[in-house]
């Protein structure tokens, strides 16, 4: 018999009993922020569950990690501390476990609507690093700016390319993005300066590092996955004309650090473990360091949404999956701590663009549009770019029998450049 | 009459009155990490001064900041506070004010010798950005990489041109440096992997930030200085066979993030004052946004030696300075937060390679032996790149009349990567 919750979840819901994924939250304006877990359309407040003393196991009868602003703590534990939790969220929640179902108080202190919730930053990002990981997006790109002899680069199949990102302007889903402002490419003696032409979403997933390692001590890419706790959806909001001026010779920087969005809810390994799927045979084969046991990515559907001001309805623009990613999470973890950099608790490794092979499935308007040279049509209005007043919306979601693991949204709206 | 501190201060210190930069230490293993400033041979355990009331100024008299574990909350007040903790020490430590000089109790607690403490990072740094603002470096590393013709990016008398780096592995000085494994570009089919053969170091300097600004509100260039708290010495050691196979086309990464060194005392913008001096012409102008009315570099001597495993002496291999940077501190702050990115305390912001034009006087190895094809001599040895054993001392100091405003040394040892 399936899994079930006494508390009523809808079949289309994201968060069943299954998937009971972590966020960070505030039940009323102003309160302290607390991590919780979602079910169905309620979040359960975790200090609660462990004041209450119904974390019980041995890990976690005598730990504080729950009763942080963050859920750094509760990470850095390891994924024996997320396997006691899981079971005894799973235990409490489900429909035939009395503790907390049939105990009003702790029910009304515990349970609060999820449409009354402030939703913050699930974790404090010490650093963030963004791959490059979707092949497809690798190839458009490199034919869009350089030509289509030799687009991807020759390290590409050989190094899960990267470049840090900027950890201080990671906003949490819902914090609107001010249009920003840069230099572009001169067209006659001077760059242009002003708000961006060609501002784009990237549609990413990102994972949240674990325990870590120490400086000096690589993760072994077949223990990469006990570092991952789990994954969230992330908009790396992208200026390609400020990028385009600037990334020569040292990558991003301003067409990216204003501003990266992700989504509140982290779903763990094990809450995807079910929908795990053959990540692409890698042909050169990887070297021994990256060569892992089992090689494996996720099904999980990934969709954007625009919605142009003044509009009532979204539109779909673009339909991808997880499954398309060329480097696994586990081989971007290990490559990255080879050199011996040390990752830490909550640190966050986006995936890059995920983009499929069909141009319906490109990652991002750069692809889509192929650089403003085809404009998408969104009902009565078209786009090569976003304007303002533009909210674009991710979702992602796992289907399984008779119910979903899904991320909920990850959604930011343009807004004018500070005159 | 210059002014004089009751301790007595080697004329050839880096520590006199006139500089009083600011630390983290331990004053014996295992202690709390505390705030203190260098006063001679000396810390001045600040923890101690402000538990004895001594900071009795207006901004400082009600706050916590000195009794914190990095200076973070210090240098998030902003400029007055500075400037009031300044005047408060240096009377303090004057020959002629008897509050501190008389009082032997509170001399045995709060003055530690400098030989007995351990050093810690200064603060925490949240995000540490790069930059590349030598025209030197940018035009060697230009030549050696792609040739004599166009050596300097279009972009970069446009932009001072930056990476985001990796906080985590900022370390302080005195600690070892384990060299990287990673791949180098392959000679035959595959890459090679292994031990970086070709580690380096870079001498730059880095700027401490202070306030900060919020997401989405740039910082005025002519405002700029005042969201720089002071300068460290950085060594922003460099895996270039790792760097040159992986930077296309996100820019470094592996290459740089195995270890960054940062010297343990933040010389202050008000002790560098004195020695501040024009910033080099600008041609083409810089856009109005970069346009600031003081275009002001500093008078810092810069010298770097290698110490190789087993000789007792240290040979000078360059010697530099801070004024040969073409984009200044603040034009570089007020560029990273044109796009509205937000800048918080304590984060880093790095130089890039200060390389003067002269061959003596380039920034890292890469540019002194052009690439391993001249190598330097250090006695009875030679050296193309780094090898496992040699200690690496940077060195920066102003001279004053009968004074020096220095910043004492940063120094990493190379040892071999783990098996």
């Amino acid at each position: 018999m399936a899994l079930k919750s006494f508390i009523e979840v809808h079949p289309d819901s994201h968060f069943p009993i299954q998937n009971l994924p972590y966020g960070v939250f505030r039940p009323v304006p102003g309160s302290a922020a607390r991590p919780g877990v979602a079910i169905g359309d309620y979040v359960l407040d975790l200090s609660e569950i462990a004041s209450a003393g119904l974390f019980d196991g041995p890990i976690l009868k005598n730990s504080d990690c729950f009763s942080q602003l963050n859920l750094n703590k509760f990470v850095a534990i390891g994924r024996s501390a997320w396997k006691e939790a899981r079971a005894t969220l799973q235990r409490l929640l489900s429909s035939t476990e009395p503790a907390l179902r049939d105990n009003a108080a702790l029910r009304q202190k515990s349970l609060v609507p999820m449409n009354k919730v402030e939703m913050l930053l699930p974790v404090a990002v010490g650093d963030y690093t963004d791959f490059f990981s979707s092949m497809h997006h690798a190839k458009n790109c490199g034919t869009i700016f350089r030509g289509p002899e030799n687009p991807i680069p020759a390290n590409w199949f050989h190094i899960p390319i990267a470049y840090h990102g900027r950890a201080s302007s990671i906003v949490i889903s819902g914090t609107d993005i001010i249009r920003p402002r840069g230099q572009g490419h001169p067209t006659g003696k001077t760059p242009y300066f002003g708000p961006s032409l060609k501002l784009d979403f990237e549609l990413e997933m990102a994972a949240i590092v674990g325990p870590g390692n120490e400086l000096g001590k690589p993760v072994d890419v077949n223990e990469a996955a006990d570092h991952i706790f789990g994954l969230v959806l992330m908009n790396d909001w992208s200026a390609r004309d400020i990028q385009a001026w600037e990334y020569v010779p040292l990558g991003p920087f301003l067409g990216k650090s204003f501003g990266t969005t992700v989504s509140p809810w982290i779903v763990t390994l094990d809450a995807l473990e079910p929908f795990a799927c053959d990540a692409p045979k890698q042909e050169p084969p990887p070297l021994p360091y990256l060569a892992e046991k089992i090689s494996k990515n996720y099904d999980i559907a990934l969709e954007v949404q625009i919605k142009p001001a003044g509009q009532d309805e979204s539109h779909l623009v673009t339909r991808s999956n997880f499954n398309h990613l060329y480097w696994t999470l586990t081989q971007q973890l290990a490559h990255h701590t080879i050199n011996g950099c040390n990752l830490r608790p909550g640190d966050l490794l986006g995936t890059g663009t995920i983009s499929g092979p069909e141009p319906e499935s490109f990652g991002c308007l750069l692809e889509l549009t192929w650089n403003g040279q085809k404009p998408l049509s969104l009902n009565e209005t078209s786009r090569k770019f976003l304007e303002d007043g533009d909210e674009v919306t991710f979702t992602g979601c796992c289907k399984g029998n008779g119910y979903n693991v899904g991320f909920g949204t990850c959604s930011g709206k343009i807004i004018p450049s500070h005159p």
